[in-house]
């Protein structure tokens, strides 16, 4: 079957999915959303300002599409996914033949939700969550800080660098971020104190999601790594740098991170990314080559993705008066030392089963240089030096009421195309 | 009502729940069990050599005590958990009533499963996974092997140390230890190499299950902890140590860890452990006081266990020689520097939410001489000096067809009382 839900001239019937969304036909992201007001969750996909809702589109379907449906019929993702990405790309299609024919408008019009009267959910029940630390100039600057000669340790060009996040305070984007309370050290040889985290700080990261399993003890090899990627978010990693100064050593970070996690909504599927896909850049001269296990040509060519990611914020003064969010950085994803399928295929390779819906966070992904920093910590030099906003506030960390809005897309040739809506979070005492 | 289900002197008429066993019906351990070849999981409960059956018990039960035995016809004892420990009392009251009455045997005989007919599976579907590192004496010991003037980190006596583990690859004690394979380092400076572990490790822990949630943002105090642990099993956290070490600089423990966790089936509730309570070891002259939300004076009093924990090892050529199992220690769970009450408060201090059967490990327990370390990385001094088995053989690490045997048990007065059954894995290639 030609695959044509890339072309892109396509348009839908609703009117809306043709300019200036993240949500044109092209994309047809998948999610978990409620009416407002009520629990009955079951799945959607984002089309302009519209979520149809997969319930409702069963009986507009045909065959496997309308089989797909049923299964996203759930209060998650992780039933669509158990098999692998399949089931969804067959769902693709079927929605994409449903929703650029303006014959059928009629009967799919009343299974249209405007997104703004609904509520989202996180869109997996997430089982397990592992957060990599894949962005090399992220690695260099946090390094930097704590270890100025030699910022990255002599596994990092080897071993995709890894560790176990908490799965029960992933929540979707507009969850509240309160602030933390722990152990601080205010200098060493002192004892710590214990009070309110006064150095809280968000993560850019992009969110892997997986589709399909692997059996304890059955590596999945890296040539078909690839097929148990879903999709992708946005994640918003929070972090209370000075509880994980103090509690990190020797096992990782702990209460500086489990208190919560962001996640946009929107499940954009692998299907959707793929004009999106492009080489990995080239290791840097010197770099070593990587293991066996963790290479493959194919995924060398075409395993990295052309997306751009940015992050903004808004001070409860520039709400108050009228300053719109202000972009702290812009970069793209890119910055991954390493592909999503060498993730998977290391993850894996000691026998560790991955199942559907368990969500691999990128790392925090910076650039560079300041413009693409992806946290406070790097863009105030460890706090050292303050941002000053267009409001005429300083920042070094994050204050109560700033909000923290992150925005990703795919870009081809540089325009911006598909996008995975929005990551936002608004910080309370 | 006065609670009789301690009485030492009760009897069950169930014979082989009288005499040596570790399920006396003071005892009444809940677990989730299917007959042999079956799919058909459902909650029990086991009394001497038998499992009783919750969903069949439904009927003999009453009012309060027939609901909780509803909840636990499942998969997993978490609905049963869910609010708490008082519908598990209820049950608790009930069983010790049924099983004790004579009149009652014959209709109960029937819902009466002999336990080596059954399969057991992970008490829980766990949603976290959170190891902690209390057993200051392995602390001690691991830490002198990397740091010989200076073993304990500034941090250890002020922050119950603790990291995510992964909750996928937890597995009922019998599950197979497939050896990872990995990177290792032979000697710093060279590029690492892709092997299987030549390090392969067992950690003697114990398993806390929560029991209850708390909602994101809110802490459990220290006072109210104690009421969210439904009780505890035995956890082997299987170890890698040749990956860890060269891993797990910045983030921690990963590939090294996450290939399998095993914990012993039966949940030993904390109604159960109630006589086994006792005051929590002084804190060594020196040591700082915790900060107060660590610190309650009820806690201190009797937030310990008199529960005893031993391993043994039995090796292929044993197995084949008729050579039982050798212990290679034994030790008391009093090891732990920081008390159950105080890992559930560390742990939601800063807001992390807690659902029902999370599982908490307490990290490897150590005594403070070797018969009582709590790993081969202990006893064989960085497997720089080799255990000799009663086979002659010789060990640092584990060799294929290696099996590790835990068992633990409630002590008064010396003497052994009820035990948590065992928790088993063998060593395949």
């Amino acid at each position: 079957m030609t695959d044509h839900t890339h072309d892109p001239v396509a348009k839908s019937w609703v009117a809306e999915a043709n300019d200036h969304t993240d949500f044109p036909v092209q994309n047809l992201p998948l999610g978990v959303f409620a009416p407002k007001g009520s629990d009955d969750r079951r799945g959607g996909v984002a089309i302009g300002d519209r979520i149809l809702c997969l319930r409702g589109a069963m009986k507009l379907l045909d065959g496997q599409a309308a089989e797909a449906a049923l299964l996203a019929d759930a209060d998650s993702l992780n039933a669509l996914f158990a098999d692998g990405n399949a089931m969804a790309d067959t769902l693709r299609q079927g929605l994409f033949a449903l929703l650029t024919d303006e014959s059928r408008a009629g009967d799919a019009e009343n299974i249209l939700f405007a997104a703004d009267e609904c509520a989202m959910s996180v869109p997996f029940r997430v089982g397990d969550y592992t957060d990599f630390y894949t962005g090399i100039e992220h690695a260099k600057n946090v390094g930097a800080l704590f270890r100025p000669d030699n910022p990255l340790l002599p596994n990092y060009k080897y071993v995709p660098i890894g560790y176990h996040g908490r799965a029960s305070s992933i929540r979707p984007s507009g969850a509240e971020v309160i602030r933390p309370t722990g152990q601080t050290r205010s200098s060493e040889g002192q004892p710590p104190h214990f009070k309110p985290s006064a150095r809280l700080d968000y993560e850019m990261e992009m969110a892997i999601w997986t589709s399909g399993s692997n059996a304890l003890g059955q590596p999945i090899p890296i040539g078909q790594a690839g097929d148990h990627i879903a999709g992708m978010s946005i994640l918003n990693d929070w972090s209370a740098r000075d509880l994980q100064a103090w509690e990190y050593q020797p096992l990782g970070p702990f209460l500086a991170k489990n208190f919560l996690s962001t996640v946009s909504p929107w499940l954009v599927t692998s299907a959707a990314l793929a004009p999106f896909r492009t080489a990995q850049p080239a290791r840097p001269e010197g770099d070593p080559q990587p293991l066996e296990y963790l290479w493959d040509d194919a995924d060398q060519r075409d395993g990295a993705y052309n997306v751009s990611m940015e992050v903004l914020i808004q001070t409860a003064k520039m709400r108050d008066t009228g300053v719109a969010p202000h972009r702290l950085s812009k970069g793209p994803m890119t910055a991954m030392y390493w592909t999503a399928a060498q993730l998977v295929a290391h993850h894996t390779v000691n026998g560790c089963n991955l199942q559907p819906g368990d969500l691999l966070g990128t790392g925090t992904l910076s650039g560079p240089d300041a413009s693409s920093f992806g946290s406070l910590l790097e863009l105030s030099n460890g706090g050292k030096e303050p941002l000053t906003l267009p409001s005429g506030e300083t920042r070094t960390f994050l204050e109560d009421g700033d909000e923290i809005v992150m925005r990703a897309y795919g870009e081809t040739d540089g325009v911006r195309s598909i996008g995975f809506g929005e990551c936002r979070g608004r910080v309370t005492g």
